[in-house]
């Protein structure tokens, strides 16, 4: 395929704006990339905080997008591991296999292509949309605000036919996010107690990932208390609204658990909230991990005392799961019924009214609204 | 042993003010506790922070010193792992075996004694030292800086008889602290690489873990270089002053290591260097460990991403080494040649001298300054 082709896809013009629904041109795949169809695209926080103007590497004009399913349309030279019709899940962590971080074993956060995803280009320092001529550029190299777009083949990881794309689209952020730092991060242990504050997408997935490490104790933490009967159902235990209570939330786990918890989770990027959950750990063992992520800037502080006496400080990035080699697994175990997706979705919308589901979120009414591009 | 006794003893009257040697009364042992015969005690930049009145837990009038090796010259009732003439370290941080965090077998820090210990008492809520019939107050459950002091039976652990007290008492605090960080807290795996921030006996002792645990480069930090040569004999493959460069000592080792350590190690107490030791170690994988206590009220500082890309922030206290159980095996490695003590040991003196070591110590002339009793 040599030829570009038109897409309709929502156009970031500037910060602030709301998404411009275009028909753009998209071109063709280069050695080593790919064509994506998407089917359907969830709409997550990070698309939202770039789309505001206060992520200070957002990038303009682009076409947002990143927790995408879709369907291989076309292969560029030399892709091996993709083909045509492949069933694929956009990685905005690749897994190239060969940099020095994927080949430490020890962490996700494969570089290979960073600094050029990090410009909102392609590997080759370009961009594959243009509009009227216009370069748009890409977004956390995904870009699945499109109808079509192009991927590297390290950015992409194939999955089951048998999954429905319109939800296991899911799994392309938030839902692993949220699951992984529960089961790879903290590798949280059969009858340990944890602490989730934030129930948004990802906290109700750590909350998934928390009940099917089978925790002992799963206190959940908002001040949106119509996000805790779902809550419930997924697994936790204990739903605590911080506005309840004259104390500093972190008291009041530690009371409630006798010391602390053993792992917490903060699922917001809100930098109090990351100390909090640093102090409700039990002396001695606890551990907090880091998801949320913080406005430009901000800083994280705590007395280095709460280190020294035994708690842990860490961070994660979907969830530590290395995308082309572990994804398809977490698909598999959702095919087989381990958790569910649907609950999650609670809205589905054609790309037209992408600017109502950033609308939904804002209002706190949403968990995800899933983007259908064949509505 | 039913009376009680008279012994020279070191006395803190007041914050800043010189110790005033003293021949104080104590108290024959209760039950579960030991009367022990100090033979030599180090003198540990704790003692010197206490003493200086910055520390706000710090009492008066209190009896310091908690880098010990003694021996047992009489035992209260019912103890029974210790008898008369064994050789022991008292252990600042016990090891009771039945409290929740001995029975976790994830942390050293038993809580059996812990309230009565921070308030300068017995676990009865009393004390052994008197003069002239006022209360003196024990530090740290050890109070080293007495000929005879009375220590809990699970705060003493009982070494080989082979070892000369006058070196293995730093094994009390300072040597263990830092050997233990590096291979019982970051478990430093053969080949890694390391920094370790301020050449003090803490920071030194780290040296000497990352040898033992075959640390393939070992980045030793300290403004004063005279601390170089001793690093570089202990194993450091290189010496760095953060005053001869222009840019963050961070950027300077991240440069160095072609993006940053392994595991990095703070061992002075200063909340800004922990934040440099934190952001010097590598994305994706690399943990630091804060050794050193700081002020009171100060705060550790960094930015959440720093986390979310991997790094991973920690502390230890006492090396992370369970004393009863596990400073015996130590004692054994020093005695097989494992790693040598005397290098630490760059003064010795006699009790009635021991302010010339906190002089010393604040002059960065000395490494550690030995008491020895029977001088």
């Amino acid at each position: 395929m040599t030829q570009m082709i038109k897409s309709k896809a929502a156009v970031a013009w500037g910060p602030g704006q709301p998404l411009s629904i275009e028909e753009v041109d998209v071109m063709p795949p280069q050695a080593g990339e790919v064509l994506v169809r998407v089917v359907a695209s969830g709409v997550c926080h990070t698309d939202a905080f770039t789309l505001s103007g206060d992520d200070p590497e957002g990038i303009f004009p682009s076409i947002l997008g990143h927790e995408g399913g879709g369907i291989v349309e076309a292969v560029g030279e030399g892709v091996t591991s993709v083909a045509v019709g492949d069933h694929v899940i956009p990685l905005y962590t690749p897994e190239c296999g060969e940099c020095k971080f994927c080949r430490s074993g020890k962490t996700n956060l494969c570089g290979k292509i960073r600094e050029t995803q990090g410009k909102g280009l392609m590997p080759d320092g370009t961009t594959r949309f243009y509009k009227d001529g216009q370069p748009i550029h890409h977004f956390m190299g995904c870009s699945t605000f499109s109808e079509y777009t192009v991927l590297p083949e390290i950015s992409l990881a194939k999955v089951d036919k048998a999954a429905p794309l319109e939800e296991v689209c899911l799994l392309g952020c938030g839902v692993t996010t949220g699951m992984g730092a529960v089961m790879n991060t903290a590798k949280v242990e059969e009858g340990a107690s944890v602490a989730i504050f934030g129930l948004g997408g990802i906290g109700l997935s750590a909350v998934i990932g928390a009940t099917m490490a089978r925790a002992g104790r799963i206190i959940a933490i908002d001040i949106n208390e119509s996000k805790f009967e779902l809550a419930r159902q997924l697994g936790a235990t204990d739903c605590i609204n911080p506005k309840d209570y004259d104390k500093p939330i972190q008291e009041v786990i530690v009371d409630l658990t006798d010391g602390g918890v053993d792992y917490s989770f903060e699922c917001i990027g809100n930098v109090d909230v990351m100390r909090s959950a640093l102090e409700c750990c039990h002396k001695g063992w606890g551990e907090s991990v880091i998801i949320g992520v913080a406005g430009a800037g901000q800083e994280i502080s705590t007395r280095p005392f709460q280190l020294v006496t035994g708690r842990v400080w860490r961070g994660t990035a979907f969830g530590g799961v290395k995308g082309r080699s572990e994804l398809p697994a977490i698909v598999e175990r959702y095919l087989s019924g381990e958790f569910k997706l649907n609950d999650f979705i609670t809205h589905t919308m054609g790309l037209e009214e992408i600017n109502e589901a950033f609308d939904l979120m804002h209002r706190g009414e949403s968990i995800r609204s899933v983007i259908h591009f064949d509505q």
